[in-house]
């Protein structure tokens, strides 16, 4: 059966969709900047648990994914909307209020601003598409497809985190009866921060030749710009900056899958022409590997020991 | 228990949301044109039931209540994005590919590209949010708040067909044993045209004060446009251009009813000053009333007597 990547695929040949494929679409806006859009749809029991989340923490993650993939374009985020559905009982008990609530307050942290969406009943489970707009200069998108053999692949902040906080979640623990460690996790999960900041900053050194964000988990979001970019990858196994809460609540082999596959972590993977790597000294980023000549190949290098990673991140079908 | 009105003005004033509300926002883009986006979520056995209505018709119609909230503004689509959410079985059996067929047959009579969207896996109900973009002369969106009392007040098309139609699908007939005036009742439900081009006429005109989809129903509608613009109307019965198609099908009073708060016609209604009421002559519209001074009040008039009209169209909550 097909996957949703080769049904995208088939409907961009079918219909000739040049600008689908990216974590936004990009359109002419004005002499100084393109415009961005993307949308995100997040569906109750399918990205989202009622049980684990308040009204507040769905409104901020619905926000925050959309945010995100401006971020991997480098963009700065403008506008958004939200189209959702609510079942009457929660339409009744408040549950739009705190979405909003939860939504608004990300937003302000960005100075998004809400301009609309659409509210309609829904029979038994809440759905919400996230829709974000953005800003970038033209034709300077960061796309997936400018990876060049010999590029320095970079990943910012840490991974496997969101990805632990799902397995402490579906363990029966909570956000409110955390602390320490696990409430980190747990947050990594529900409440994902966006690396607006870092893209408008990769952005402004003009460095990245490829970008995307971790939503889908490394080893296929990595696969992702491999085949956009028609290029291969290798990754460095003892370098990957696996999230140190991990180690409290899981094993190192299973932390370790948790960095490769595990999705939703928000974190910015792209790549820099080797001769700059050094110039992002600075930067919370850690150098994971370098883009290879083999196609569509991702190697995962121990020591000497090499082994094709395949994209075993999240997908829907 | 609030209304989706009522909580769509309390989110307007609690977080400060001056683009929200109208049938789509606008944002500035560019020296000559500013933006518009709108945003439409369908849900399976709410909006739309897969009993009565084959992928690509659902296709169809995700696009067409979209490009009608652009044809409100006076706008120009461009471009269009679509989430969906598909249960397992309807993946399998390749729904999505007859949707987005529909989707294309419609968005090319009209110029318009697809950029994005996402695609989800949702539990069991099929899930739609249809965005569409376009463009408006800056500053000459129609909006609903510019109605002044004296205007006098239009119509395209005819009313209540697709409230005819949909009564026909619920009493167990289909597009497919149709014909005549009832298989031209069911269209108007399930393959909803557009008023994109008069839409268009009209900016070229620069002649409406105000217009509004008629998406909820004309009652409903009227009243959104007398809030906005702090007016009220008169509206003349005998003038309404009922759909002649019910006739055969349903009584007067039914008829009269599906005509004043059936949804989903997705004609136009405006209004223009009276002065220059004449030159809508060659257009396919019929004036039904006059703007009033009586703020929030709809009269419908009947010979010398005048009843008020409540809104009684179709609303979520």
């Amino acid at each position: 059966m097909r996957s949703e990547f080769q049904f995208i695929n088939d409907i961009k040949k079918r219909f000739l969709l040049d600008r689908v494929g990216d974590d936004c679409a990009v359109v002419p806006k004005n002499r100084a900047s393109d415009l961005l859009i993307t949308a995100d749809l997040l569906i109750e029991n399918v990205d989202f648990r009622l049980e684990w989340a308040t009204p507040e923490q769905i409104g901020h993650k619905a926000l925050a994914v959309s945010l995100s993939d401006i971020a991997a374009m480098g963009g700065t985020p403008t506008f958004g909307l939200v189209s959702i559905g609510v079942p009457q009982e929660l339409w009744d008990s408040g549950f739009p209020d705190g979405f909003y609530q939860g939504w608004h307050e990300l937003a302000a942290r960005f100075d998004v601003e809400m301009i609309g969406g659409d509210t309609s009943k829904s029979p038994d489970r809440v759905v919400i598409d996230s829709i974000v707009l953005g800003d970038v200069p033209v034709g300077r998108a960061i796309l997936r497809s400018g990876a060049r053999p010999g590029d320095a692949i970079f990943v910012s902040g840490s991974l496997g985190g969101a990805a632990g906080g799902l397995t402490l979640l579906e363990n029966g623990k909570s956000l409110s009866d955390s602390t320490g460690s696990e409430s980190y996790l747990i947050e990594r999960q529900l409440r994902p921060f966006p690396q607006v900041e870092l893209g408008k900053r990769l952005m402004k050194l003009a460095i990245a030749t490829s970008m995307i964000d971790l939503s889908d988990g490394l080893s296929s979001d990595l696969a992702h710009i491999c085949e956009a970019s028609g290029v291969g990858a290798a990754v460095i196994e003892e370098v990957l900056p696996i999230d140190q809460n991990l180690s409290e609540h899981f094993g190192g082999d299973e932390s370790f899958e948790f960095a490769l596959h595990g999705g939703e972590d928000f974190e910015l993977l792209f790549t820099v022409p080797e001769d700059r790597s050094s110039e992002l000294k600075e930067l919370p980023v850690t150098r994971v590997g370098t883009i290879t000549t083999y196609a569509g190949k991702v190697d995962l290098i121990r020591g000497d020991a090499k082994t094709e990673l395949e994209p075993k991140g999240y997908r829907h079908f």
